[in-house]
């Protein structure tokens, strides 16, 4: 692991994330920048001495030339370090499992899709709402025309933890400076989760955004709330509202979607239904683990309908997958399909895309901008 | 009343509206543009033979002149009809009770607000969603500052019963036709309901809109889905989807508001409750008839919590309002004021205003456009 | 009407319900027991002065004699009025809305049964919830078969309004008083329409029940708490609980049947809704007013579906199946059928057999006690 | 572990629970009863060779000698195996963490009482639905005298996979057979759980039970609905409803509790918050992770609010609190407060006996039966 040390949020998030199935072990890390901190934090961990690295690119170094070396490294710096890390360990012919927004910029993120492809080392970027039994069981519905042609996307995700200014918070601090989290602030941290299901539930590729954003607290440098038309091939129309100061939302992501013959709704915060609503018959509720389901939602379940799987589940789900995709490139076989699910580099180029693209149509007023 | 005859949806609402609080009995009108099928519909309506009227202008001059004259007129026609016959009774000295939207023109809705101006006729317009108890909570709750200072307004009325082409059908034949609708399609018919409420509940004034218009439905006319950015006087910002072909949804309307302290959240399919979130706070349910309420609120409600009222009581709450601007009126002294949350005509004109600026939006690219 | 008078509750209800589907109209009542009250109460709502009755005794003897005899009378007083005030009636032939429960002790019930089948005249109870639209299509699945064979029934009516001892207070006196009220507290007042409901719809007949009942407010002399065991005809097995200080209750009526294939779910406080479960597939939601409705659901509906129908409506339903029944008798011919569903005097004799059994029983230690 | 094998449900719920919080690693168990598939079973998970045992006896009796020998014994089986298996390892000086109910008889679980009595050893009882942070929640508010005197507690458990007959079902077929599963269906399988959660929420002590069950599936010799009545000590009246053939149910636990001041509900399906409804005030939603909640439910918490946690990571705070309990036992030290709710062996008594007497008080046409 590549971050995540003292006083990090998304960090002790992956290491339950990854436990929860048995399929990952977390033996090596470089978890600070401050070498010293770095040791001590793998020392608590329980990390071997010689595998508690004093950077990533020591760590990069060394592991690239253990046999028992690592199968992976999990990337959850704050977001300007993505590139250089992923770079470092895609070069040491590691495998990368990074967390988004993937870049800062768009020429970074097309250099690591490049590094990818020409590596083809498998590279998983951690959308993990897209892990959510319920989302695939969305997407597997669309797929297989249950809504006929989509014609409306509905996306939000509010919170209000930044409602005020937190003053010191090392959470609040990194995600509020252009310099670590890059030009997109609820855009980067929220907005492109949002835009990432969007697209990945609807089988839809947006092609122009107009947005208008505000940073309604005082000194705050990037955006805390934004407000997005959305234009997706083939004609259907979106909206997709973003924002961390929106007062009694916790964790608002919610996607609803509707087609000609019928519409989908989802929301995060009661992730284990699904309301179908076919076009003249009483709307049905799927629930995770119930009667119903696609092979794809079944795949991402682990216990029976009623007994509830949340936020650190559908996160596991992504590092199950990752590790299918790692075993079968080892293995130099093709992976299980289902896994294929977990989002890769190509995913995480099309949300720094999305985020230079709203940055762009908010300086021209909401201009129309394209996401090609 | 005018219009409501034979195969009117609105019309028979508004009769029974009337009814449940005993202040109004129908005892005139002229329901069908069928001069001979009106009087019969008056007929079967049990009115006197002489006031089953063949048209609207001869019962405003036939009633103008009774010692026993109506109190007021309805007027529920489709919308190209309402500036004429609404001109002709308040012409007539006779108060008016009004669907919206006002008019199918700006010029129209301008000219009947002068014409209101001059007369000083009470005249309602029947914005019936804002006679809901907890809307008129919410807008106590905010003139209260319980919010702060407001950043986000979000509004939503989504329908599905367009999203097919319904064959010959009165309701929808009417509305989506421009000479009879005028130049909205879901924009007249439910977006300035949305629109309306936004303003109503938040004290804001939207200042400029940009919107994207679709009809999804082949042969259509005017737009059955309406995606509109909003940015209101003091910087607040808010979304409106408006939408008739929405699988799924019966008449999806919500309004939810952010402010600096806290948010709220209403839907009119569960009307009885109001969500306050406070910021830092756990969200308490205010609940028609219940602890906390306003006098506003109290004031529009007839039964104890628990017993649902709902889309007939929140009409009929229009309806005793405007009894007691017409009984003021013709005692010559001020109405309760509780009874002044009543939309009138300026309502009317800024409905018609948005109905326009977002249909020249729209022809510019959704470019912003101004709302004064 | 009689009763209904200065501060008494259900007699206004009564009235808004008869009025919003235009089949009844207001033309007599005594409506206090105070004689001038009374008088001074009918002036107030506009009757005629020879039709402002001193007692209901006069009133009975006065309307049975005029050629514009009223259809029918409302009786709305408190409990242990109501078998005095209806046999005047029903003795003088005019037919009877009365309020539940029917009587306060089942020699009554019984004499109004008999007089009932002498006279053939109409008789109307108003078990109000029993006119909710998704009521009557829960009964209708049931009667089709939809759920199979019912094992279990699970009714409850919370409410807290007498959490606390109210001091004076007129709806509470009358209610918490054995001799007005009769032996049942809560079980008079809300059981009884639990018990009703469970029946109605499961189709089952209660045979024997076991009620642990309680006081929790100190000085009070009728239960506010009832917890009962249920056994139906056929092996089914119910539970019902009815409470009055379930603080944060406000009127807390919920059905659940289960049976082999399926199950349904029922909730008075969101009574647009009605959620069948068909074993092994995707729960459905029925919507009033939407798809998948029985004949006697969509016959007890006026607004599309989205627009809330709520408790008035749901009573209207009942002041409008009795006026069909009224008119059949008048006509003397048969009722439309789906006005028949309207409760009748053997439901109110069925209900106070409930009531002195729940009694009989909790004095014996909650022993079983049969219904028969 | 004990148990978990092949076709085992409960056991690899465990393994997940224990692994979350990373205070557990699993180095030796016993699987099944067949030896040779028990030691294969070790292989699979991974565990060294010397660890793959074929009995618990053997396992016991070698692990007790290892000077690396486990921190605690996890028990897994069927319930008839529970008292075996946990007085060998007690007697073995280990401690032991066992699946509910404790054992099949009252004599049995009163004998592993004094097993653990004399033995000092940490006893944990995997009620793992007292793990959820708003259960804690829910007991720490009513020990703040928030709700007053309770006087009402409601609790059922419903579900429905065994509402018609499974065919062979590793999981139905010894739940149904009483000589593995006990004297209890539905009772022991889960209205313990809904039991224990009414006296560890509410802090009172049931006094006596009437208890009607059913068996509705024919051919089925165990009970698979329950209907109960409580009294508590202190005078407070009780329901509880368990039922494992409700169509539509899936895990569907809830806990209602009503005193003086106020009323406390909550849901297992949605355990992320409790509703709180303060006599004659708005109700308050609490929420997990967000304001307002006491030191044992923050304790029992990893994520913010809005990131659902679920069933797993209920079942991981009770393994993380045994954690807790073992240290500090082997540390010889008092424990943190605050894992010291984690229910133990008193716990499993008190189920037994209420098994016991649920069982009696049925045989008794539901007489009043006592638990002590």
């Amino acid at each position: 692991m590549v971050g995540g040390g003292d006083g990090a949020f998304i960090g002790a998030v992956h290491r339950m994330a990854a436990r929860i199935d048995d399929q990952w072990e977390l033996v090596a890390g470089a978890f600070q920048s401050d070498p010293e901190r770095s040791v001590m934090f793998g020392e608590r961990l329980g990390l071997e001495p010689d595998r508690r690295y004093r950077d990533f690119a020591s760590m990069a170094a060394s592991e690239s030339k253990r046999p028992d070396r690592i199968d992976a490294v999990s990337i959850v710096t704050p977001n300007h370090q993505h590139h250089t890390a992923a770079r470092a360990f895609l070069d040491a012919g590691i495998p990368v499992i990074c967390d988004k927004p993937l870049t800062t910029t768009l020429k970074d993120a097309n250099d690591l899709a490049h590094a990818v492809e020409k590596s083809r080392l498998p590279f998983i970027l951690t959308h993990n709402y897209s892990g959510y039994p319920m989302i695939r069981q969305a997407r597997a519905m669309i797929e297989a025309n249950e809504l006929g042609k989509i014609r409306v996307v509905q996306a939000e995700y509010a919170q209000d933890w930044l409602a005020t200014d937190l003053g010191v918070n090392k959470q609040a601090d990194w995600r509020g400076d252009p310099a670590r989290a890059g030009p997109g602030g609820a855009l980067g941290d929220i907005a492109t989760h949002a835009f990432h299901l969007s697209e990945f539930v609807s089988r839809l590729t947006a092609e122009s955004l107009a947005a208008d954003l505000s940073s309604f607290v005082s000194g705050r440098k990037l955006d805390d709330n934004a407000n997005i038309l959305l234009r997706f091939d083939g004609g259907a129309r979106g909206m997709l509202w973003a924002s961390q100061v929106a007062s009694g939302k916790a964790n608002g992501l919610t996607l609803r979607i509707y087609g000609e013959k019928g519409g989908l709704e989802w929301s995060q915060e009661t992730p284990e239904q699904l309301v179908f609503s076919p076009l003249g018959e009483p709307p049905r509720t799927y629930r995770r683990g119930g009667p119903g389901l696609a092979p794809s939602a079944q795949h991402a379940t682990r216990l029976p309908s009623g007994h509830p799987e949340g936020y650190l589940e559908a996160f596991a789900q992504i590092y199950s997958d990752a590790a299918e995709l790692v075993r079968a490139h080892n293995d130099k076989r093709a992976p299980d399909p289902l896994a294929t699910l977990a989002p890769g580099v190509v995913d995480g180029v099309r949300g720094v895309r999305f985020i230079e693209a709203a940055v762009a149509s908010h300086k021209h007023n909401a201009a129309w901008t394209r996401l090609d």
